[in-house]
């Protein structure tokens, strides 16, 4: 089976559960993912206090609708997860049109989306259609049903897969299940978190170890540093928050906080020499999960790679962000990204030429290039000197990349030949 | 009294005034100025060693007038201050034209205006006069009056006012008393100052302690700094000296030495803030007595804020320099731009987070916004995530300010609601 | 004797010897240099191992040839040095034009070049001819002759010539002799170190050492560097590699790794302040002697100042690197620019204005400039002010120039003047 069409099926078992901060679709979710890459999953229970939050109580939904008053039941969550406001209250009733308005959501500027509500921390109950619609809505009474319930003695599911390596320093591919039926700002990210550790087991060895979040947006991401904050502090050497990443438009980089950290520098690397078109952006403290990663308590060297800046589409948290919107193709796409900038990570090493006073002998070891075009054969010439020049025990394969403009595959080919030669060591 | 014909009634009463480094000409201006605001003068006895200087005997003119061969009294200091070069000796005589001309200063090419000139460590006498007026001197005999008389046991004057605030930090406003019937070189500085005084002196409450500063240019300052140099060094925050304030031209910053010290912060941030039109200059070692507050020994943040580059005008230190040159509402356009820089200084503090891990969960603050039109809401919750994620207790507002793009007056008023939610403290 | 006809007469009598790694030619052309400037002679024995590197045995030259079929003698040795390659093995036989061929060498895109080829690390001997010559070779039974020799008791010549200073801090010059006849890339180099020597002992006082290096390329300054490197890390204040001054075009000033050394702040200085033409690159770890000077064992303060980019034209390398092909007055030219830079060294003190507070009264020094033209007497006054103002002990003249805009020459008289006033003080 092709990586596209497998990658189909799973999103077709995804799409239709009902996602929230917490409840059976997230664990539905999070089963699924655990049959492609070994996940362990985490409940965090309810009234459990993360830093300045709070976990709710477990949110269950066994049906809501609305009944028209010429019987037609309609806004029925089995029809679409978003006609339920997230995190309705429970409530049964009859309602004139207008008693029934204040609890309708719609986009009067886009009339054919249902919108994407939710209502955490804001008691209450609602229902989303789109605003063509709601236009249409006759006068009368309308019989409403919220069957929702929550669950005191519950808790939120966040899981993780982890990838270990030769050492204890950690990569972090952190990613959300929170939101219901949508695509590109939902199950994008998962996707291809799922498949970035198929890639990344497959590799032969791994220096650095990988850790892979399947969090819920904001409090899931403050509860897991709750747990993990501290091993984090001591351990990561950089992650990214995946998000988005289903469209085929530039990758959008969004730097950490800090702006210069290794995983800023390791993802602007390899967007240049890879030459995938990109943007680079400045931290901003909106956006994903990065907020909490970077948020002063932590200050972690997380950035977020996305396509394009799709909270500024129209599709952006309606229920056109949907299997039609998004390309299979792009996810896998995003997933070769990421794993080559995880290969930047792993190459990312430092050197020192051992050789201690001036150039080292280069004929005497071979190394001095002769065969092959006189092009060739003067870059690999080059390519030694550099290294050989730069190679101080403390710049690492970017930094000797960006001062001597030679691409890292190329340097640590060459750092390679010289570890054979005995005349430069790896110093980290 | 608006504040207007206030200040022309002060003008009024300091130009006729024949100022100079030492005499009763200065000492009559902080007079007039003490009836304003609360001076202390202090008197540095003539002969008193300041650094590098030594305080002169006090100067003192009787009369001084030259009677043309026709028997017309002519350069009358009675009609001008200026028609006496400063610090002239006494002398008395009769000489022929070409015996008088050495003693003569005009300008050839600005043929309407009298000169300024000082003769303060250079002994003789001159007179001032148009050049007009001096190429129809007819041939003849001079009688010439020069009757000055030097106190060794005077003293030059300084005055201070100073503004309590709840801390010793000090901000510094220094101007200069020493020039004779000039209006924008010279009285523009000093008038500023006292409404500044009055301005801030109003305020309901004072973080910082300003200082005001009526000095004798370049020796005046000097001398100040051997009173009050070690204090600075301790407690000045920053400083500037205002001349030159009096035309309605764009505002003229010059950096302190340092270039980029809090006084030059504050400054810069206002004037961007305010949309004011400027032009921001690098420190250069000649102008007012910003060249001794930075000199090496002292080096102290004290910048320059002027109205246009006046040295370069045909009216500089001429008797073009009057009343007519000036705008009194250029003047308390001066004083409003210095005031907003002081409140600049006044807000500009040092705030931590004081959540430890994630965002703070605002909705349990009240802070979360709600009400208001889509673009304010949204703007009052981006400046909280901004003030939020980059008060790490050290940054101040104004660095929080250049990094977000939120104007330091909306991050304050955030401030103040996070202090208030207790989810922030002040570290300065 | 005017000096170019002096340069021509010692060029002739260097250009016919057959220079190479070791032996007589090196010899030889050390001696002749020693007859103009006082050196010293290092023989560096065949076999020792300096750093990666061993001293090969030396080499000499009896004669070398190619007999004709038609018995015509070719390529010989004793008509141009460059038709041997440099290190070739003793041979003598008899070998058709087919099996010559592989021995042969030359340039097809510049067919009237004999080139330059040694076979320093790789044995074996072989002919450098014109392309056109050997595409005109007839076929037929040649004779060769490489009557040469390896003696593993000889040594490699280095010299070195020492103009003491006051301070045991140093200036290196580093140039080589290692090339047979070619102008530019060979004997501009000893040339220039040569005459510079002669215009830095006639200064009426020195207060730097200057040591010139006559080396051999890459070894030579490999084992150079193995007897004087640990005296450079102490002593050296900065070197200059002297290669390829001998075009009249301009300057090329290659910076040293660190790339902001003293050595390239005043060698980057004076191309400015002289108004030299020129252009400066960032050091790259290919070209002279500066790639060892600059490996990461010493890293030392070394630049290469070259005229144009001799590298890239047709002539380098070739025997059209000639007599022709250079101008002795570009060479005086060069030798003149590098005695700039030296002087630029030799001025680039530190001072420190010892008036505690505000400015030096200057009218008691004598040093408020009166007399001259109102730009001049601006000037000096302003000149002044700057030095007064930045001398704080630490920063040096280029520094106080870069801030200042004032030339260093210019700085450096004020501060005559100011040392003489007893106002300012020498700190380094």
């Amino acid at each position: 089976m092709s990586e596209i069409s497998e990658l189909e099926g799973v999103f077709e078992q995804l799409w239709p559960l009902n996602r929230s901060l917490t409840g059976d679709g997230v664990r539905q979710t999070h089963k699924i993912l655990g049959e492609m890459i070994p996940m362990n999953s985490i409940e965090v229970p309810s009234g459990t206090q993360v830093f300045d939050w709070t976990v709710p109580p477990e949110w269950h939904i066994k049906e809501a609708y609305v009944i028209r008053p010429d019987g037609h039941r309609i806004l029925d969550v089995k029809d679409n997860n978003l006609h339920l406001v997230n995190y309705s209250m429970p409530f049964c009733g009859r309602l004139s049109l207008a008693e029934l308005e204040p609890h309708l959501h719609s986009l009067p500027d886009n009339p054919y989306a249902i919108p994407y509500v939710t209502s955490y921390y804001n008691p209450g109950w609602g229902f989303c259609l789109t605003h063509e619609e709601r236009e249409n809505l006759p006068d009368g009474e309308y019989e409403v049903v919220v069957n929702t319930d929550f669950k005191s003695e519950g808790g939120m599911t966040l899981s993780e897969a982890i990838l270990p390596g030769k050492t204890q320093k950690e990569v972090l591919i952190s990613t959300y299940t929170c939101h219901p039926s949508m695509a590109n700002n939902e199950l994008s990210g998962p996707l291809l978190a799922a498949y970035l550790f198929k890639r990344l087991a497959a590799l032969p060895e791994r220096r650095l170890t990988y850790r892979f979040a399947f969090l819920v947006e904001t409090i899931g991401a403050i509860a897991y540093l709750s747990l993990r904050g501290e091993h984090f502090k001591k351990w990561l050497v950089g992650g990214l928050v995946a998000t988005c990443v289903g469209l085929d438009e530039p990758f959008v980089y969004k730097r950490s906080a800090q702006g210069n950290t290794l995983m800023d520098r390791a993802t602007e690397q390899t967007l240049l020499e890879n030459n995938l078109k990109h943007r680079v952006m400045n931290f901003y403290p909106w956006g994903s999960d990065e907020r909490q990663y970077c948020s002063p308590g932590f200050d972690l060297p997380v950035g977020c790679l996305m396509r394009g800046s799709f909270f500024e589409r129209p599709e952006y948290h309606t229920s056109l962000d949907n299997r039609e919107l998004i390309s299979f193709k792009a996810i896998l796409g995003s997933v070769s990204a990421y794993e080559s900038i995880c290969l930047m990570m792993e190459r990312n090493l430092t050197y020192k030429n051992l050789v201690a006073g001036g150039e080292p002998q280069l004929s005497k070891y071979g190394l001095y290039p002769k065969i092959g075009a006189k092009q060739e054969v003067e870059q690999e010439r080059k390519d030694l000197l550099w290294l050989l020049s730069l190679a101080n025990g403390c710049r690492d394969l970017i930094e000797i990349s960006k001062r001597s403009g030679v691409p890292t595959a190329r340097l640590h080919e060459t750092a390679a030949k010289c570890l054979a030669a005995g005349i430069m060591e790896q110093t980290i």
